[in-house]
């Protein structure tokens, strides 16, 4: 659904849900962030005609139809996500994406499959052609373009078309389907590999940037030059049979998972030899390095994550997992040390030191901010004004306050329910029977539930969070009353309320 | 919500989900089965006032609210639930429970905890007593009676009431706040602990027999007869702290989890003497042996269920994974053997030999029964009738067909995808996109797919679950026109249409 969002490290939650984003379909090609995270980028999977909730037939789809490669802006501050700029693409398939740094900061990758513009059956019409491409957007020219306003609007945002704005955007002729672009440590290098063949292709940035400089092109699409593939390639590593992504460690080496081959190819940045390969057990799709995407990787351990998993199992019926593999890249030859499964289906990952997130365990007293929260049980109090009926709540071991709440049928209840506790792991839960409610409140944190009390009886409410011994008899009730009898399902007065 | 589901070990999928189940309220005391699956044992956690939908005040707890015992039916041959009996109980808090075998079968029992029939802050109320009780049902007297007629029905169900019908339910007295309640596998000894003393009481059902024909009571509660405590016990063993529930190998020795000391507890069936205590990380729950439920266990080895892990993980923020532990049992000493992460919070759990679970890998073709489903490319197609369009389609590696469907604005679509393949876990997914539509399809399935095409626009449809090199190409379009120009959010008329 074309959406991107932001999880807060400090507590590893969700603070924002970016999307859908206009103009991209079916983004795939995120979420790579530049170097000081000024965008993340997106792209679309799927073109389409623009803007959304345009028809166009499908036997027009190589001059309506229109792929999107874009930058999420992120505000540096409040690190907000926004559209910052998108650029009109020919209707290829943008597939996944890399950024740039250090020799080329400033600049943006993404592959694309289908060059052949084809529409149908794509495993065979989007294979014809022997190359596809790299896209490559020198984002700060777009940033400029766009601040310029060298573009069109589209459903409300920016969009640069390369036919009227020229330096945003080139594509590098890559071989056939390729998966991921992957750019070097030291920036110097764009390496990209066509899935169907078993070659990378290394493709030297000083080149490139001297083939732009030079119109050393071999063609156009909708505008957008073509460089010329023999001016900017540094080596063809022959890898090994469906080279998909490439990871980097501190050594000066480079890892490249191989689909077909079930295997992973170990080999050298500048020499381009290949000096080791290791098998993995079947079909792994992505893989990651220590700090393997940043200026300067850890080493030491990779992580092959299999797309598939034949035979690693017992059998829980049709839908199997998948695996992971540990490997010890840090001596001469790759070491399997552990296998462990995955969900399906593993796509990227990063391996970070753990001693760079600082992660909180409960949210401190002093920084509660809610305006309903309350942190003494005296203070606990069933409110009502009119048909709403506000409930101030503290669940701590092991007890909610307060543990009765009588209402009339048809109120709207309103619970402010914070969890007190200022202890690691003593998270509390909301469950009220029969009403599809069930909340976690973690230590320190307020969270408001709201419902409108329209079945008649008595509702168990109780901890569902193990939090102690005697958290079974963290419980309290509901007493919905005041409904005429008859009333509701199964509504009976069987004694007197309010 | 009072529900009871059950999962086919043929390919794990669910096939019945039975609830709210009549009368029970917060299902607690499940999902425990007969020797024979005669009954799935069901029991309420939180005792309400019944029929629900009643209201009576707290103040009247004691008198006016209700626990509910249940025996849920099982067909034999096609394994559908139904309600069998229910037993009208002492407004207790019913836990868990465990079916008789062997010596004790036909009988079920539950534990039960606030026998001071508390409300309020439970914590200090429900833990007055010194004794709560451990349930005894006679089953095939409970089914008998049902089958009589000696019942009320309430809210549509046979309910015995132990005012009116003898010698169907006893109260086996406890240590207070018991939790697990478990049967040797033999079925002679009937073995509880309560979680807030350092014993574990193993009771002598042929002396339970004894007390119930001699009639050796030392009370009742609401006319169920309350056995006398010293007559029926066989030992108090003196585990340690914090007792939960017992495990058994194939050895004659018994295994108990003790939350407060963190440990679990080996101890000798018979002679009653602690043999081995090994160390848990933190606050063990519960914990399960090979095939310990059974008749013949297996031993050898014990896993620890842990309810809380502090320490024992990189944080990742306020929510924190708990974490279970491998143990040798198999020689003198308990060996710990690994630990692995489990979601919180692990709860019951059953340990069985693998060649017991003949789960298949895909739906064989000649098994297919689904009226829709085709099995050949050339029988893809799209079916109008009036806004009805129906369509045929086949996922096959690596395309869908047909790839292309047209409709018109308001057309309801209904596509029956069957995935053709016979090969194990080559699994297809549909996913369309802004649709929020996403269906996983085994080996040899047919599902569904239904909506109202409301949005225009051109929206690609593609495979979500990874299939083979060429997954990314398995992609379709869904055209959706005939829209007037501006009806929509964004609907334009870019090309000819229909």
């Amino acid at each position: 659904n074309n959406r991107i969002a932001r999880i807060e490290l400090r507590d590893f939650k969700t603070r924002q849900i970016l999307g859908p984003i206009p103009n991209v379909s079916g983004n795939h090609g995120s979420t790579f962030v530049t170097p000081n995270t000024e965008y993340v980028l997106a792209a679309s999977r799927f073109s389409i005609p623009l803007p959304k909730g345009t028809v166009a037939p499908l036997e027009n789809y190589a001059s309506q139809y229109k792929g999107v490669v874009a930058g999420i802006s992120v505000d540096p501050n409040t690190g907000q996500m926004a559209v910052g700029w998108e650029i009109l693409m020919p209707p290829f398939n943008y597939d996944l994406g890399d950024a740039g740094k250090m020799a080329s900061e400033g600049w943006a990758f993404w592959t694309c499959y289908n060059a052949e513009r084809a529409t149908g059956k794509l495993e065979v019409t989007a294979t014809q052609k022997d190359r596809d491409y790299i896209v490559a957007v020198d984002w700060k020219a777009a940033e400029k373009a766009a601040k310029e306003g060298k573009v069109k609007t589209i459903d409300g945002v920016k969009v640069i078309d390369p036919k009227d704005v020229q330096g945003v955007v080139y594509l590098l002729p890559c071989s056939k389907s390729p998966h991921g672009v992957d750019v070097s440590p030291d920036g110097k290098y764009i390496v990209g590999s066509g899935k169907l063949q078993s070659i990378t292709t290394a493709f030297n940035f000083e080149k490139v940037k001297t083939a732009i400089s030079k119109k050393d092109f071999s063609g156009q699409e909708d505008g957008i030059p073509v460089l010329k593939y023999e001016s900017i390639k540094d080596a063809e590593i022959n890898v090994g049979l469906g080279p998909l992504h490439t990871q980097f460690d501190d050594q000066g080496f480079a890892y490249t998972s191989l689909f077909v081959e079930s295997a992973v190819a170990k080999w050298k940045l500048g020499t381009w030899e290949v000096v080791d390969k290791i098998p993995i057990t079947y079909n792994i799709g992505h893989l990651a390095t220590a700090e393997g995407d940043t200026v300067s990787p850890d080493g030491k351990y990779l992580v092959a994550l299999n797309k598939l998993s034949h035979g690693r199992h017992l059998t829980v019926g049709p839908s199997q997992p998948e695996c992971s593999q540990l490997i010890d890249v840090a001596g001469e030859k790759m070491k399997m040390l552990y296998e462990a499964y995955t969900e399906p289906e593993p796509h990227y990952a990063q391996i970070i030191k753990a001693d760079k997130i600082k992660a909180i365990e409960v949210y401190q007293k002093a920084d509660s901010k809610h305006p309903n929260a309350i942190w003494d049980v005296k203070d606990a109090r069933v409110e009502r004004r009119g048909n709403s009926v506000n409930v101030y709540m503290v669940a701590v071991r092991s007890s909610f306050e307060p543990n009765k709440i009588e209402v009339k049928q048809g109120d709207r209840v309103t619970i402010y329910l914070t969890n007190i506790e200022q202890t690691t792991d003593e998270l509390h839960g909301f469950g009220l029977n029969e009403h599809n409610i069930n909340v976690v409140v973690d230590p320190g944190e307020t969270k408001v539930i709201e419902f409108v009390a329209n079945k008649p009886g008595v509702f168990p409410f109780y901890c569902t969070n193990f939090c102690s011994a005697l958290h079974q008899e963290m419980q309290g009730y509901l007493l919905v009353g005041g409904g005429k009898p008859g009333q509701g399902q199964q509504a009976k007065a069987a004694g007197a309320q309010q």
